[in-house]
Order: C-alpha cells, then sequence, then structure tokens
C-alpha cells in the first residue's frame, strides 16, 4: 500500500506494458531508463512476464527500482474497447488500472488502445467529486513559447472521452486543464479560452455560450475569452477547452497537415536533386514545420477528472516519449493535482 | 426582367461593389476584366457611382455588358451584420440583393462583410422548398486531384450559416454541396462524407450517427461514410459535411496553418543566406504547401439553399478572384443549380 499523497517518498507509477505499436520492447526500455534517472519513482511493469524479462535481461537498468506484475492478456489497438475489456479479465491495461485503484501504484502510464484505456480507468477509477465528465487532454506544440520554461506546448481537450459536453463539463474541463498546466508546465496563470467560431463571449451554441458566462466569473481560472480555429497552432492561449468531438477533429487535422509536410519532405528527397540540396540548407527550417505541426513529438496526454493519474502515451511512442510519460505521472502525483483539480472546481 | 433559367442567354451578375478589405477598386477590375473575357455574362455594379466610373475610367472593359446601380451606404468589415443591415437601408449588398431577388439579376457577388452577406440573402432571398436552413460552404485546396479538370480541391459546408444542425439539416447539406460539386466541378459523382470523430457509423454526435442512417440509404447522393479532421487537409472526399460551428473552426485551422507556413518563409527570407538559397532552390516545395494550406486562392465560397445564387468571395480578394468567382456563379445560373438541389432533396 502506498502513501497519501503528502508524505510520498518514493512514487510508484504502473506501465501497461503490452498493447502499444511496439509491443512491450519500447515500453520496457523507457521504464529501464527512467529506473536510471530517477531515484524516487518506481516502476510496476504490468504485461507478459516473460516478454519484460527478456528485455529487461538485455536492457540497463535498476532491479530494485523495477518489480513486474504478469497479466496473461492484453487488447489490441484496433479491438473494440468495451468487447475486449468485458472478454478479457487479465488484460494488462484493467490489471494496471485496479492495482492503481487498490493503492499498489500512484498512477498509471499506457501507450495501448486509448478508448480501453479511458474505459479501465472509468471502471476501476472514481470521478474527483464534482466532476460529471472525465476529459482526454492533448498536449501538442505551437508556435509561441510560454511559462517558466518555455515550452512551445498547448493543452486543448477534450479530444474524444466526452463527445457531447455540457456548459457545467465545459467549465470543469478550463478547471482541469488549467490545473495540469500550472503543475506540468509550471506556468502560474495559464491562460484558457474557449474554442468557438468568434471572439464575441455570445459566439457559438448555448453551451459555450453559458460556459463563458460562467467561466468570466470565476476567479480561479485564468478565463481570456473564446478563441477561433487560427489560435490552435498559433498558440495563442496554454488551455484551449471544448468538447471531444470538436477537439478529436481538430488534433487529427493537426495530424493531417503533419502527414502533408512530411510527406512533400519524402517526395523531394526521391524525386530532386535540386530540391535536396535547398531541402539540406533548410533543414532546421522544415524541422521547425514539422515541430509545429507534429502533435506526437510530446508523448504524454493525461486524461483528468478521475481520483488517480493517468497518463496516455501515443500508440507510436519510443523508449524515451515513456520514459517522458513516467516523469509526468509522477509530477502529477507529487503536487497532488486531484486536489488541485477538486480545490478549483465552483462550489 | 431577366429571362427563366431555361432559356437564358445572358447572364447577369450583380456585384456588391464596395465594403470589401480593398475597397471598390478590385472588385471593379475584376468585374471590368470579366466584361472582356465572358461575353455571356452582364455584370450590375452596385455601389458607390462615382467610384465604380472612377475605376471603370481607367480600366479596360465592354461598355455594354456593364452597367451601374447607385447605392449610397456600405457595410464594413467590422460592423455587426444585423444592426448595420436594419440602419443601412441603402446599403450596397442588401440593394443588390434585393435586385436578385427582384429578377434583375441572376446572380450575387460580394467581398464585403460575411455574417452581412448571409443576412441580406435570408431578407431578400426565399429557402429552397425542403431546405430549412441555408449552408455557407467553402472551397479549399488539398492534396488530392479529383474530377474532370482534376482540381485539387474539397468542399467543406457549413462553415458558418448554421451553427448547430440538426440531422435533416445536414443530410440537406449533403445533398447541395453535393449538387455544387457535380455542376461547379464538373465531378459526376462527387464523394460526399461526414466529419466526424471516428469512421464507424455509429461514432459522433447523436445529429451526425442520424444523419449517416438517412444518407447511407438516399441513392442521388455517393455518400461515403464518416471522415476524421486527418481528412481535411488530405482531401480525401469532395463534399465534406459538418455544422457551422465546427465547420468554421476547421477553415479557421487551416488558415492558422498557412499563416505559420508564411511566417516560417519570411523568417528564413529575413535572418539567414543559407536559408535563402535553400528556399530559392525550394520554391516550388515552398509554394506546394502554401498551396495547400492556402484557403482564399479559390475565391468564391456559395450561400447554399436559397432561390438564387449567392458566390461569397474572400474580403482580401484581388480582380482576379472577383473574376473567378462572376464565372462561378453564372456557371451556377446555368446549369440550375437551385433546381439540381430541390431535385436532391428527400421527399
Amino acid at each position: 500500500m502506498v502513501g497519501t499523497p503528502q508524505d510520498i517518498k518514493e512514487i510508484t507509477i504502473a506501465f501497461d506494458v503490452m498493447g502499444s505499436d511496439h509491443g512491450p520492447e519500447e515500453v520496457v526500455r523507457g521504464a529501464a531508463q527512467l529506473s536510471l534517472e530517477a531515484p524516487h519513482i518506481h516502476a510496476l511493469l504490468v504485461g507478459d512476464r516473460d516478454a519484460i524479462d527478456g528485455v529487461l535481461a538485455e536492457t540497463k537498468h535498476r532491479a530494485e527500482r523495477i518489480s513486474v506484475q504478469h497479466a496473461s492478456e492484453f487488447i489490441a489497438m484496433d479491438e473494440k474497447p468495451g468487447e475486449a475489456l468485458a472478454r478479457k479479465k487479465n488484460a494488462s491495461v484493467g490489471v494496471a488500472a485496479q492495482l492503481v485503484a487498490d493503492g499498489e501504484a500512484h498512477a498509471l502510464v499506457s501507450a495501448g488502445n486509448t478508448g480501453a484505456c479511458v474505459l479501465a480507468c472509468a471502471r476501476s477509477f472514481q470521478l474527483i467529486p464534482g466532476v460529471r465528465r472525465a476529459a482526454l487532454a492533448a498536449v501538442y506544440p505551437t508556435r509561441g513559447t510560454r511559462g517558466e520554461k518555455e515550452d512551445p506546448f498547448s493543452l486543448i481537450l477534450d479530444v474524444g472521452a466526452t463527445v457531447e459536453a455540457t456548459a457545467e463539463d465545459l467549465v470543469t474541463f478550463a478547471v482541469m486543464g488549467s490545473a495540469y498546466a500550472r503543475i506540468i508546465s509550471r506556468n502560474e496563470r495559464p491562460k484558457v479560452a474557449l474554442l468557438s467560431n468568434g471572439v464575441e463571449p455570445q459566439k457559438g451554441p448555448p453551451r459555450v455560450v453559458e460556459a463563458h458566462a460562467r467561466l468570466s466569473t470565476m476567479p480561479g481560472v485564468n478565463f481570456v475569452g473564446n478563441v477561433e480555429g487560427v489560435d490552435i497552432p498559433k498558440g495563442t492561449v496554454d488551455v484551449i477547452v471544448t468538447d471531444g468531438f470538436m477537439g478529436n477533429v481538430c488534433l487529427k487535422m493537426l495530424e493531417g497537415v503533419h502527414d502533408t509536410v512530411v510527406e512533400l519532405a519524402q517526395y523531394a528527397y526521391k524525386e530532386k536533386l535540386r530540391w535536396r540540396a535547398g531541402l539540406a540548407m533548410l533543414s532546421s527550417g522544415i524541422q521547425r514545420i514539422k515541430d509545429i505541426t507534429d502533435w506526437e513529438q510530446y508523448g504524454g496526454a493525461p486524461v483528468l477528472g478521475f481520483d488517480r493519474i493517468f497518463i496516455k502515451a501515443h500508440g507510436r511512442s519510443k523508449a524515451r516519449a515513456i520514459t517522458n510519460a513516467g516523469k509526468v505521472a509522477a509530477k502529477a502525483v507529487a503536487h497532488q493535482l486531484g486536489t488541485a483539480i477538486q480545490e478549483g472546481l465552483p462550489r
């Protein structure tokens, strides 16, 4: 049994090792690296024991900071989350979530099937009192920089957990996103905005107009009003609040633009010598466009609203992204993200 | 009084000359060019007579294909559409719309305040029987090419006329967008899709799920199911259907990405000699990225659903875009877009 957040000396992170695009290898290697870098973090690896031990045997790690919990099944990327979770009682993500719920670990990291992850959390965790619906947040790079570390990242939520959000849900998402940006990006007063079809307070459907009115009177949130689609890649604000339907489409649109840029670069490399020389000279510039549009480079996307921390790493995560996701999860635990959210909610 | 669509020899297009970002000059020059290129089109220029005559005096044109209707007022870009239209009885866009409604012209082109344009249409025109809400469609360039002319354009609607759309509205938008793509892009069976947060038929809010079910059984529409945000820049389909809230955010996001690319190019030109040489070599590549993300290059965005044709040109349109918008409007009139829409609606 782990201690209460106030007196944590060592933070245990449960890693769902299975079900990522690269299989267990990258996740185990990421956790192994974490054991070398972070003395205060213990990694609890959940998945096929033989596969985990095989990777650990070939990877430098600190054995005293890693333990293994066998889980005989896992959920693949293309499985239907609800059916698969119901059928596979020993799926690694379900076992890992329950270990966190039971107090055997403080937080969960997974690079597996997003829907199955969110469902596993919903099944094992409790919603924070006052939170009606959870939100999946995405961290994505922008043109602007901000915060203490000047990281050029913004948060957008929800991106798919709650397809239809009420005004009350949007207010909750604003509080949750603000708390996350404050704790993880060390940004004292993150700018929070609602996504709408115009900056005026009366723009948008009724739920957005009502959320605007409520957020305008909340002292705990640095609410700057509405932003438009053009502000998403620009990074005008730190936290963009919308429903899961809109957020999902926007996030995938960023991905589409990134694919276009990558395709162009590949085409140039293959087809044209003249282009190739130009691209070599321009590599830092092309890299900058890619950085701006590459929403994958920042591995961790938190699911916010539950009483336990869950960081969803991208399915294509390499070891380094997993190590970072583990650190982010530990930071959220150490700074009591759940308590910060609860204290920020309207009474 | 102009003839009925069936026996049109000459098509009259009313141009709202005022209220664009460049004032009357570019619009009048665009109409003047049209008079040189298109013998079957007559341009009725609505706005300040002195200003119009001043530009015409300095611009080559065919005088017998141009007439002028004086309007003493106009609505600026930053005015509130409803208030301004109510106060300015002689605003050029309102006068022009009424001329079209009265049969003095077949279609309207404006590069002015979008909201005022849509309201002026709503005030003077009738909705096509069976259409409950009008839609503003945007034509934007994509990675893919299609249709007879292989133009790399897709249509997305609604992008702001109808913030909240019902399932019935979405079905109507699909029919209208399909008719427009068929007539204007000469694309016999345009692929039509609903924008959602997943390709499965049950993905999305109830209105989208219901629209999916209805469209699946409509023989007149080449409905290919749901597409995701990633498909917008890719140009997977010809017509993307969504509500005005989502469509507006997506369109402005494309604009934001374009701004980012342009900013990068400017930065490179200013700052780095090494980059400059690379950019020169890469100019066709950079142009291709700009083309993909520059939603402005295709001037005309139709408002669909009214019994009269209205093409909204971008506020920043230069003469060439206005000329093109006039041709698109004439094409829509000649091919009886309104009739095609009405025949495609579910009975």
